[in-house]
């Protein structure tokens, strides 16, 4: 009766509030000895890796960092920014990585839209980190990751990142959050329209989505993970806090080079991996001279752009097995997956690579991805040529945009997640990307907004209008192209205009080509990109 | 900031209540045409499935089943039984699933209890559901399984299953529950000390017990599973949910046996199959001319009473890799595994063997397992000797006990769930079971552990079965007594055993009779030791 089934209350011992800091707890205290991190010639277990985040968390304490503040890390895939993972929430506070490309003036921005108690930078950051604090007005205390296999920089913090560890307290209480809705993460998107929005994750979200992944992805125990995503990314897609819960090996990275991919296979046995689709390019385009043979099969989730067919087929052919992942920053990183399909065995290999490139199905932990008409809401019908926009719903969907409610409820009006991207629905219900409704430039896994590279050419007192799409890049993927309206009598060439970009925008950010030519616009006077787009394809098809 | 950290409200894009429902919607969207079940010479697909369900679910609600709704079903494991772990959660109704071997007076009982609004039974137990009516006196309105591999019986339904697939609406929405809290199913335990209790799930522990178990077993996708753990104990260990998730294919038995496990291995090719220890003792005890080759790994989950070491060798040998689970009824079913540790692999097998029928550490989704003191609660030492009480904590801890508040907070006083079982902890943290509290020999002022004793019985090559429990002894207090059932053929005699254990145990924990007999067991294999118990009783009252 239900009466009597609604009776019960939530006690201790049958509701624990979900959160990935359970991972760590449980695999510390199973396999304390196995290997966690590899990263040159450091090493921790299990064990070490524990004692570590406890005596940072406790010096984090120390610090005046508590719960709800936000701790600012900006630093390449080290031991520390791993460690920062579990750390920074232990204390209750929130881990906000930044995009270590990033230029001083959006990092300046990061730090002040997300109230940073506290940075912690790789030196090799501390450069663009005092320009920020300059920008700002206002230098935040600041903790420095020394790493010798780094390049180096002015050291800007009080203390070092180890000497939080040496003071720490190896005793400090291991425990979770009261509530699995608090927050975990803000990660600032690329701001594809306007400032970058940051976007909040919760303890709730990241378990599912680290529960959900081995699934996904059919996981074994002790995985050996090549972490090459970055984890300013999503948070690495999550994975530092699924390869925990899988008691796996991660092996880090600061610079991915295909020879260094090879080499670390051969060393460490690398079983799993995950990149843009650069890498996989990367991969291929390795010299075979610096090519360790693959003796096992090694697992890759790529995300971002599709990859191509032809990549995708070369990337076969040396050993690696390749899922086309697809989210996004909103979404915890991955919400959909390739799947692969019994009956595409017997397909021609053109044809399983067109399968394999496209966004698939919804992943375990993900409630419901639908493609819907933008106008009435409606599930396309499954066509494969109807276009509508991705909408996702789940527990895996961020908790809002920090500080910008409208933003957040116009994101999830419609009662599910809008991405912005545009797609159809095979008939088998697989999803594939046709287009980015926001005009997105994906370059080396790195999302660029073109309104943000439009804003800064608008800033050169010669350009009347400026438009930014992507330009087909075989290394990159994509690369901006810039097509821009000059004042009449101006003397600027495409070479002076790049030289101008140079001085005022991150390297990746910087369109690779610039036109000067006179733009099309429809009768309202907007500028048509798409027009700009097939320009751009067909510039890409004459110098091939 | 923490204000602005907390200001989120929770919205459905961002906010989904955890059910098992979602496995079967994601799984039936994405492989429709595999193969789901396989019955004999019935076999349903993915979409067969979800239609199925569909329809079953729409009809129920046409008899008026609601939420908070009881639904008791008494069957064996057929597809209608998997079906219903769908159909009826998807009314809001609470799935009652009921042992198949209890006799009628337990079956009135539960019926009564649990609220039973309808009840729909295999034909096999209609006589026991009939008794169990009179008892009650009252009939409730019941829905007839017919199986025409079952043994049949007599109807007692106003229709059929089949007709209410053939009446149900295959068009009825498919939606889990507004709250994750809500009861999924109501579970009776045997009943050792008096009364069963109604332990009832709610679907967040479903979900995350399906959620946890490939991370725990490492299932790949597509696993052939054999349902050879009886649903109505704790839902099969939720792996009708775990399997769905995985989308495997479920290979379903009314009885098991030796042969038949290894008949099915070979036509399905089964990988996956969970059971107590007898079901290993069966595939030992196999005549080789019935035995099918293992031409793959075929992995298998045990519970119950630890496996004798002998017999895990024994399995081993025949190609099985078994891996010890531990949990109870009110923990939906395994809570603990024992996780292979790598420094296990230079040890004797005897010693492996040993270490395997350990019930190791906590699952992925249990937050924590913990051996305390009954006295002051306070963890054990690891050493592997000091006795204290298992207590879990964690989301799959049942709600509570239906209709008995008073056993629900006596179980989870003390801020987790009191197991009732000894253990011990070893100095790498894994648990052993000593006994069941109530199983412990206390002879002389010294604990003795049945567990202990009946292991080192299984060591003789013609013991197949043995129990220990305790005979009064006026001198003593209590003394252990063995019922041993042997191989067939043996020459062994209550003396030659008792030789036998001379040469293996202290004297203290020697039995001091020895009982050559066929022993009773439950539904799921397990040695109802209450039975011995009182048979060693009423030995001990004839002897005075």
């Amino acid at each position: 009766m239900k009466q009597h089934y609604d009776a019960f209350a939530k006690a201790s011992a049958n509701h624990v509030p979900l959160s990935p800091l359970s991972f760590l707890e449980r695999t510390a205290a199973i396999f304390p000895d196995r290997t966690a991190l590899i990263y040159n010639d450091r090493r921790f277990t299990w064990a070490e890796v524990m004692d570590r985040v406890r005596r940072v968390a406790s010096s984090l304490t120390q610090l005046g960092i508590g719960p709800g503040d936000t701790v600012s890390v900006m630093a390449a895939n080290t031991p520390e920014l791993f460690e920062l993972h579990y750390a920074v929430p232990l204390t209750g506070a929130v881990l906000n990585t930044i995009n270590t490309r990033l230029e001083p003036e959006t990092v300046a921005y990061i730090l002040d839209h997300g109230d940073a108690r506290l940075v912690i930078a790789d030196t090799a950051f501390s450069a663009v980190m005092q320009s920020a604090f300059q920008l700002n007005g206002k230098a935040l205390p600041a903790i420095d990751i020394v790493d010798p296999d780094g390049p180096g920089g002015e050291r800007i913090g009080s203390e070092t990142y180890e000497e939080l560890v040496a003071a720490g307290d190896p005793g400090f209480a291991f425990a979770g959050p009261d509530d699995e809705w608090a927050a975990l993460a803000l990660n600032y998107t690329s701001g594809t329209s306007g400032r970058p929005k940051g976007v909040v994750y919760h303890h709730r979200g990241a378990y599912l989505m680290a529960m959900g992944t081995p699934v996904a992805w059919e996981l074994p125990r002790h995985p050996v993970y090549l972490y090459s995503v970055p984890m300013f990314h999503c948070n690495g897609w999550c994975h530092a806090w699924t390869m925990t819960l899988m008691a796996g090996t991660i092996v880090l990275i600061r610079q991915i080079t295909g020879e260094a991919v090879f080499r670390l296979i051969a060393e460490h046995g690398i079983t799993h991996l995950g990149g843009a689709p650069i890498v996989l390019s990367m991969l291929i385009n390795t010299p075979e001279a610096q090519r360790a043979s693959v003796p096992h099969k090694v697992k890759i989730l790529t995300a971002g752009a599709p990859p191509p067919a032809a990549v995708l087929a070369g990337v076969k052919k040396l050993g690696f097995e390749v899922m086309q992942v697809y989210g996004l920053t909103e979404t915890y990183g991955h919400v959909a997956q390739c799947l692969w399909q019994e009956d595409w065995d017997a397909l021609a290999p053109d044809a399983q690579a067109e399968r394999q490139s496209w966004q698939g199905v919804v992943f375990p932990m993900t409630e419901t991805i639908d493609v819907v008409d933008r106008d009435n809401g409606r599930p396309v019908p499954h066509d494969g040529e109807t276009q509508g926009e991705i909408v996702i719903r789940g527990n895996t969907v961020m908790k809002g945009y920090y500080k910008n409610p409208e933003a957040t409820a116009e994101a999830f009006s419609g009662g599910a997640f809008k991405s912005g991207d545009a797609a159809v629905r095979h008939p088998n219900g697989y999803i594939q990307i046709r287009d980015r409704l926001k005009d997105v430039i994906i370059s080396g896994g790195e999302n660029i907004s073109s309104v943000e590279v439009e804003g800064i050419l608008h800033r050169h007192p010669d350009v009347v209008l400026a438009a930014v799409v992507a330009l087909p890049d075989e290394k990159w993927g994509e690369v901006p192209c810039a097509f821009v309206e000059l004042k009449e009598g101006s003397r600027e060439t495409e070479d002076s205009l790049i030289a101008f970009c140079k001085g005022h925008m991150a390297g990746f950010k910087r369109p690779k080509k610039i036109v000067l030519t006179e733009l099309p616009k429809t009768a309202t006077g907007k500028i048509q990109k798409y027009v700009l787009r097939q320009e751009a394809r067909a510039m890409t098809e004459t110098t091939r």
